[in-house]
């Protein structure tokens, strides 16, 4: 049979409202010190298609509204909850009093592939640093745990919104398959 | 245990001619008019760090070298193999005529979900689309299966270099998984 692609009217679509206010995957990302606009409008759009609870913007990082970055976001800016806190460390420490896990994304001592990630670790927040530099010591030194992505070839480094992608895909479906085998106590969105 | 980040010279590299020459993935991809240079510097990026056998260029999508593409490639095309086939069709023959599965990566009446790939569909090519129109019909008529990323916001809409590197990533990561639990019968790379 050959395949048919589906028109954009075909594929069904949630309103920006009904996302906003919606239930979400127990997912955060804090953004330390980002300085591409195109990454921060392309992490928005991807967080919008896996339902993050929100984006912690923190330090130099750029916050809508800016053109720049909606034009990778796309209108993500307003389907998306996010918020700005200057301190990434005083960020941590509100989402550590609500139960929130920590996770530096970055190549460290000891780090998990991102594909380990266990039911345990959610609600979690995953933290992305500055596309040179990575995640601050200082900013590290409050996170729980590291994920990183395996890489094969020659470069060893990947776009930091490419990586968040990956990266937050692999969570919420694992966070989805622990809720599909009853392994959480919580709802499926 | 306070994380500690890799230096810049911890991180264990291979050589660009290590990796050129080296055994890789049975993963393709083939760029469909990709229209941003951006997108598809980003996309030669990721193929190095997941090491594909060959990215195949048709149509209008631009070739190295152009300081367009290295701004997101970051010397990737140097350590990636490429082709340009203007026909994408022709393409598609040639990758068949090797015993290449060939997969388009479109919302389409059937998609299967990117998780849901299995041993039997490598040696895979994975089609990349045109970032406004996706994959032309044409094209698409010429393609085995489709997979798709789900998405569960607004949008509906994800970066081309996003979806690629998601779901490149999601084949590799379940190839190496067959391979280690001796499902093929091959060596993994």
């Amino acid at each position: 049979m050959a395949l048919r692609k589906l028109k954009h009217e075909e594929i069904p679509r949630r309103s920006a409202e009904a996302v906003r206010e919606g239930a979400k995957h127990p997912v955060y990302v804090l953004l330390q010190n980002i300085r591409s606009m195109w990454n921060v409008g392309a992490i928005f759009r991807t967080s919008d298609a896996v339902l993050v609870e929100k984006i912690i913007i923190t330090g130099y990082t750029a916050v809508p509204p800016r053109k720049e970055i909606d034009k990778t976001a796309l209108g993500a800016t307003e389907t998306v909850c996010w918020e700005y806190i200057a301190d990434p460390i005083e960020a941590i420490r509100q989402l550590k009093s609500q139960g929130v896990k920590i996770c530096a994304l970055e190549i460290c001592e000891g780090s998990r592939p991102h594909t380990a990630v266990t039911a345990e670790a959610f609600p979690i927040c995953l933290v992305v640093g500055n596309e040179v530099g990575g995640i601050d010591d200082e900013v590290l030194a409050h996170c729980d745990f590291a994920i990183e992505i395996p890489q094969y070839g020659a470069k060893q480094s990947l776009n930091v919104a490419v990586s968040y992608a990956v990266a937050v895909y692999e969570l919420v479906g694992r966070w989805r398959l622990h809720v599909e085998r009853g392994e959480t106590g919580v709802t499926q969105t």
